[in-house]
């Protein structure tokens, strides 16, 4: 089934994006003539080797880092599984929220681990991380921004909290090592990912999610930090991740990302509108409704709103007959049909929880579609409040 | 840099090959229009789900095998990690051979482990690995073929040690489980791999070996086999390997083992028929020039010749700047500028090692550029030769 653009509405950028023209152009050789293995020791593969490294090199530059600290994996869940390497000690602890995206939490799980909770607005408190790190804390991991209700935390803040605790544990002697990973997989075409602006010590990004190629991903690895390998055997990217190297996916990356970084600023604000109209009109017809997530932290393209008494599912279902596509929750556990962590996590009710979509606006939004999805939502909200209860009264906001 | 394919000659098939055109036109519609994430909950997500798979009960077909059992993955390397995963276990012991690829050879050393010797010819005796096994023991992996001599193991005798001792176990109430995994990333494309035929209880295979895709592989995994999980988070592939799944990438490897599969044995004549007589020429022109590997038990279209006294590096870099491009031994360790440990174990001389050329035929070789190839390596050669020893006497094969 291919997209007729000019009927069907996408709203689910957060789960996956349509790859860029420009990127695809830039692959295109190495999807065909270019074909060499990087590590063969003849001139035309010589040059594939050098185009993944200059596509590193772009990729290090976008995010203000140098070459030699990027990682490039096969996504994003095997950027955080290698990040995690630095918690395979014989005492060890990690730290992360009650509102991780399922990969940080999987891993996090695997080991002695401790959950900092998160406002109601998604917000996790640094004081609250501090009060979480013991002596044998090695790695504290918060998304920068959620997947699901888009708040994004103040990780600037949280860094400051991890350099304190370092500098106490070098005067105490306390050799044991702490670094700050996020996973910004959701963020580079909407948030600043500069790595020294956001002072972490790893970083995760995803090319799937920034109209580059499925499949990519990066680690930033700060010098310094010792990680184990994740995937073992030909000794490439460092030793870290073994394998030969995918060139047409780095090249797809680096452009992908280089092009979001670049208009990131505009687009940002574009979606800001998008948003706000989105959700304006929304509120406005459904006063019941709830919107979640932090009004002035949050990702601008992403907007999580609940309709009390609805049922999530059967709302994607009538919205995706009138070629409307949204979400309920996180993609990668969307098929699961278990309650949303993040959602019980910031105290919202069931019967509220049970009600809402993950409405994530991108490059297909227009100020055109955004409207007429408004609308579209509104009807079959509408229909459906009617439907369940045809007594209740309709709401005073001018819907009918 | 294109190729030339009109002058160029390509004698590297082990180490990468260019995409099918038929492959790349499956793969198409999922790099663009149908970008969609299988886990998104409305229809057109569903279809891409569908599609991947179907693409997976494809690959399962192609083997003899059923869809459930075929994990995806983003390559050989990641398969034989995680086909590893078995050993994670208090009391553990893996069994290799000492002329495996780097990736099942570095996992093997992450363990307790046994490297069975190999014969001059680089053949396993199955004998060997069964005095090599332990109580302990739970996995033995040898690949198909080596790919860096081309011997191809008598897996079937090995499948049959291992069921026997399966079988002792059970016996004596060890309830220690003994499994065979084999990494067959060269071979798809020449020699019969059918998971039942081969005995084998896990199979790693790649698309980048068989004119698809770069970044996708497969581990089958027999039912029963208990894997760890390599990557976690958000549970794709039986929560063995969590990540996005790359539905482009596992269209275009459906395809491509398809098509190879089909091809394989009218493929596998033509490559032995060119083979072959790459092989008479080189050693009639060059008497002293050593062919390794098993002249029966080999892959098609591998031709690994040694010019004793010559420097292969120096070959290479001569015959590319003839247009023929050719490997010095296995390409993913080919930048380390180590010594073969394949060639040391056959008990290859480091002085005939170091003039080891690999050639490996496939679908862009033809009749006439192979016997070009065949004249232009023996020229350099005989340059070389005259180079470095101008008094040696020329061998009386008819060369002058």
């Amino acid at each position: 089934m291919h997209m007729d653009f000019e009927r069907e509405i996408y709203l689910d950028h957060a789960a996956a994006t349509p790859l860029d023209a420009r990127v695809r152009e830039a692959m295109e050789p190495f999807l065909i003539e270019r074909f060499f293995n990087p590590s063969a020791p003849y001139a035309p593969a010589w040059e594939t080797r050098h185009t993944f490294e200059a596509a590193r090199a772009d990729l290090a530059h976008a995010i203000g880092a140098k070459p030699a600290e990027v990682i490039i994996t096969a996504g994003a869940t095997e950027s955080v599984n290698l990040a995690f390497g630095v918690l395979q000690a014989a005492q060890t602890h990690v730290i992360t929220t009650t509102i991780e995206h399922s990969a940080v939490m999987a891993c996090a799980k695997a080991y002695p681990h401790t959950l900092v909770p998160v406002n109601h607005h998604g917000l996790v408190d640094p004081a609250d991380v501090r009060a979480a790190i013991t002596p044998d804390t090695r790695l504290v991991s918060i998304g920068l921004a959620n997947n699901e209700i888009g708040t994004v935390q103040p990780l600037r803040a949280i860094s400051e909290v991890v350099n304190n605790v370092r500098q106490e544990r070098l005067l105490a002697g306390n050799t044991t090592p702490l670094y700050l990973h996020s996973d910004a997989s959701q963020c580079a075409g909407q948030l600043d990912v500069n790595v020294s602006t956001l002072g972490v010590d790893m970083l995760t990004l995803n090319a799937a999610k920034i109209y580059g190629p499925k499949q990519v991903g990066l680690l930033w690895v700060a010098r310094g930090v010792q990680l184990m390998p994740l995937v073992l055997g030909g000794g490439q990217e460092r030793g870290l991740r073994s394998g030969t190297e995918n060139v047409a996916g780095a090249v797809g990356f680096a452009k992908a990302l280089q092009i979001v970084v670049e208009g990131r600023k505009d687009e940002a604000a574009r979606l800001i509108q998008l948003r706000k109209s989105l959700q304006r009109q929304l509120t406005e017809a459904f006063p019941d409704a709830v919107v979640s997530g932090h009004k002035k932290h949050c990702l601008p393209g992403l907007l999580h709103i609940s309709f009390p008494g609805l049922d999530a599912e059967r709302l994607v279902y009538l919205l995706e007959s009138e070629g409307v596509y949204v979400a309920t929750g996180a993609a990668c556990a969307a098929n699961k049909a278990t309650r949303s962590h993040v959602l019980e996590a910031i105290g919202l009710p069931p019967e509220v929880a049970d009600g809402s979509l993950r409405l994530t606006l991108g490059r297909l939004s227009t100020e055109e579609n955004t409207a007429r999805a408004a609308e579209i939502i509104t009807r079959v909200v509408r229909d459906e409040y009617a439907r369940i209860n045809p007594s209740r009264p309709l709401s005073d906001s001018g819907v009918e």
